[in-house]
């Protein structure tokens, strides 16, 4: 049963015919406590958000307007499901009192440099950090909160990478406990298609995808690395070095991924029941991070739709590594889904508000 | 923006583990007027829900219970996903102020000769059929109104068959204004592997069935076309034949049905415009039933996981037939949904409680 | 075991970067008697062959020229996989005595109107139409033999569409046989995504077409309909009609085509044995065409990558119909193998040369 | 243009109704020295191939006979598709002047006490290792040779596992060459469906697998590992460590590796070109593995129905470690075309005989 808030919080979506700003849509249109205003898009503006979002039947009718301050006035929450750059851009004409949910990139770096080197354009400005189940750590068994702590209230707010959000959950409990090393982690994606979005590229093509695996961004070169090892370290690595490899395979949605690391340097000697514990402890109180029970792995179809992220861990002794897979959907609890749940903070509302853990499977 | 409704009705689930009864529960879960009760299962009993159906987080914890007349006791709401012939035995013990929804085929036929041809076991009798949106009309034109009429405190309710939805939906507005035969009727659809639930067969296998088309049951075979004729008879068919092909294409879920029937007598010279309005003045009020604009068609995409049908229409002139495309979710609207809605009606909640609109794409 | 063929010809593709030019060359390069000249290409022009069609090998390092009559010069053959009005532009400045090759539509139908109708351009004339298995006769049973008579020594071939290909060879037999009508056919297909060609289309993203069944070209436009209809004729139709509808499904290759038709008037009381009968006897010594034994449905998994069309038929009594089902390779069978096959013909060479029926499965 | 040998080797299929040996018999359909004898079966035996492998047109009429040594006997060459157990019980019957190639894992393991801890039976022996590309070298980067030396002339051939295939294809050159450590190797690996064969489980349903990744054997168990570890050590590594995590995809065929390995102690200033040095000098002659121009990285795709395998290298400097991606088709480079490569050089036909390099794609 569901239960319902007594407020109603009027909500505008700037990028509604792109997958992110679909899908907050999704979400929004059974949130208990939001009301679905303007709808905005750029190239697609003047159109029926039917004609470019046939599932989204609730709001078939409703017409998109250009993107604009103005169009984007009079909402308690404006989110924004834009290309890198211009989220930035239009968040800068944005009342302060409004609450901004970026979906992009824009805000999500601390370091300039780190912005620089990857997007290679002038930081924007870094905003609080949308992942309420980020581990606040000093890296030695000492956990000083989450994430959570930092959103009470917030009216602005950057949510996370979608591969970021599945490699840090999938690896943050050994980092923050003090027994795996960040240094020398391996990441290793199974990605959906629609994390790629809409754009019209010649290996995005069903003919070209379907039967097929696909790896892009090999080699360090991915915009989603500098993210991870800031997360890493607010869970408390000193330092953290990662090779990431995302692979698209023929799915529409959902994130595999398969991280590894070593045992952290003493620890050398830690069981499996102490890795378990680790990452046990640190979900235990979670809504919508579940640490599977042993030997169940998990799969990304168990999680589409819902906002959950469900992890598993095990000890390769004669590698020397731990193995953790985390599976989730990547326009829900790597996109749209994140969104609501820091928002439902942010506002003082219930954190699971309009948020289901109940994927749509097989 | 969801209501809640103020009572709570307790419902068990026969058959938690199959695919039928999992969806069920999904649903269910996000109900605002329901309360899952005991779960059972036949050689699955025992196990953790968790185990069986992964991605159903809020029930994880549930155990499964064998499924007998003492285990479904003490529930308002009795769902059957049980093969055919086991429902109608454990219907039999279950009191008769219980609403029982049975998810299979053993009640849905009101011939008995039907029932023997194409199932070829002892008809257990005719329960109420939950299609709401059926039509009734005597086929020259006058419609009586819809199944929904039929089903306000009903105590027991046939769920339709999936197959059997989609081209019910597709067709019958045609029919019940007198503008298509139902005669010589073509049915072709493309089905989704969950439709085939879970069993262990070598053409299930996702080697087999990943890359391919693969049709099923042709020729006249398959038993659903029974359900098909008695449909389209209650909207007017004074009688009925129909050709259908079933065809698994490598998707999880879902059923794009694409039904041409031919003008009828005495209508060869109907206008595109004339079909359209048909089909508009059908679905003009249904919830969960909707006639896209012109010129956009239905794709399963759009409804999976919600409780909608999509439907479009056209006129081929040259071919003298009209040709409608309906997509559903097999699970949903096709089954665990349709229930849900069946239910709401009869127990006097709104149709819509607990059924969402809006499918997970992409 | 293969044979070889002592003469070698040189052939040049134009539109080698395309799914069909490219389709041809796989197949040339394991040919005995082909020799890989030019290849050419538009907008790739420049490029290396392994950098676009990097599945061929042994011809990575090809580079592609501009499609001009200059670089097409000096081949014995010479395929066209162009845009419909780039083949019969490009084909009418070449030489006389060279084997043109066609795979697009532009010389397939022989009435100027239909071409008119359905393209919306001038019609370049009429060639030699490539698909050796097309009957002839004239619908009352006498058969005058079929399309591969008319091939040997033929210097230009218009190479049939994969969905005419499909639809001819499932009915064809029916009708040669005067056994069903051909007026009231109706064909519907699921279709993989390669027959869509390489072009940027938002709903050939494989985030769309992913998990999803896409009708398409409903309602009698598809421009496959007239060439179907000429078929038919051929076959011995004296008149046709036919309800056509292709579907996307998510697979990369593949058409299954379900066509069903009537008996023909005064063949109603033909029986199961009939039906077989026709079609067993019209392709019982075709090497890739292959009616299966009773009760085997065709897949288009096991026709993958090979230049077979597997049959199938069935007598639905009670709907008055015969049920086909024939499934193919859209590239191979539907194009690039049915050219090769075509060419063998028009050469001289053995029919089945450089061609497999060994499906790539699972 | 393809060449022919002389003489002919008649070949028995043991295990004809399975995956392996059903590729098998695809590719030698079509081997210019092969003639099919005997095809045997265990449950299967009796029936017709084509009711079983639908997709192999030539040999459909071929009757499977039980397996016994009896049935097996008469053939110049004889091919084991059959369980872990049951080929080293019927090779030990087979005389010893016949060519045996076992696709299974009985006889690929120096270690007996490697094959007892990971697959818990006696070990059978081995046999010279079907790996013709695997590099026998000291690691210190003195290379002696390759495999294929070891192969002339061989009667019994282990034809290697298909992960361990990739997985040694991509790391191989920089253990040969000391660029790169052979501990604390990480393998993911995205993987086709019919690596898991035909067995009837749950999760290998469609209904399952469709828009799922599914990872499996994750931890140190795959039986997979030893292998590998063997094969570095052939190729110079003084020890082995290797954290292997494989994951089901959406697909039937293909397997995509992505291997990364921290640069070797003293190596740590190579540079790109030096590793892609290593590479190339590894692979240069070599006609079924390719290192791929520099930025262009390998997919599935691009190898189906093909023995290639397709390769690309980069530095990761940030990581401090080298990302091999190797794809293969598991089925022909990855089994059955892997054998007859490896037949070929065991019989003195060449090494190519029968392959082809071009992919079934898109």
């Amino acid at each position: 049963m569901v239960s319902t808030e007594s407020r109603t919080f009027r909500v505008a979506v700037a990028g509604a015919s792109g997958y992110a700003g679909g899908e907050f849509l999704r979400v929004a249109a059974r949130h208990p406590a939001l009301e679905v205003g303007t709808l905005t898009a750029h190239s697609n503006a003047g159109a029926r958000l039917g004609a470019l979002q046939p599932h989204l039947r609730s709001l078939a009718d409703r017409v998109l307007e250009p993107t604009t301050p103005e169009a984007l006035a009079g909402h308690d929450v404006v989110v924004l499901g834009l290309p890198h750059g211009a989220s930035s851009e239009i968040a800068a004409q944005l009342p302060d009192d409004v609450l901004v949910l970026d979906l992009g990139a824009d805000h999500r770096l601390v370091s300039a440099a780190d912005w620089e080197q990857f997007y290679g354009s002038a930081h924007a400005g870094t905003w609080p950090y949308g992942l309420p189940e980020l581990i606040h750590a000093d890296g030695a068994g000492s956990v000083a909160g989450t994430q959570r702590d930092q959103l009470a209230g917030a009216s602005r707010i950057a949510v996370p990478g979608c591969n970021v959000t599945a490699v840090t959950l999938g690896l943050q409990p050994g980092v923050a406990a003090g027994l795996v090393s960040p240094v020398d982690v391996v990441a290793v994606l199974a990605n959906g298609y629609s994390g790629a979005g809409k754009s019209l590229k010649p290996h995005l093509l069903a003919s070209e995808g379907l039967g097929s695996a696909v790896p892009y961004a090999v080699g360090g070169t991915h915009r989603h690395i500098p993210e991870i090892a800031q997360n890493l370290r607010t869970a408390g690595a000193p330092a953290v070095s990662i090779s990431f490899t995302p692979t698209l395979v023929p799915m529409s949605r959902g994130i595999l991924a398969t991280v590894t690391a070593r045992l952290a340097p003493g620890r050398e000697d830690a069981t499996a029941a102490d890795v378990r514990a680790a990452w046990a402890d640190a979900y235990s109180g979670e809504p919508f991070v579940e640490l599977l029970p042993e030997g169940q792995w998990p799969t990304t179809a168990a999680t589409l739709g819902a906002n959950t992220a469900l992890v598993q861990v095990a000890l390769d002794a004669a590698a020397g590594r731990v193995v953790t897979v985390t599976a989730i959907d990547n326009l829900v609890k790597g996109t749209a889904g994140q969104a609501v749940q820091a928002m439902n903070l942010a506002l003082g509302l219930p954190e699971t508000a309009g948020l289901v853990t109940e994927g749509v499977a097989p």
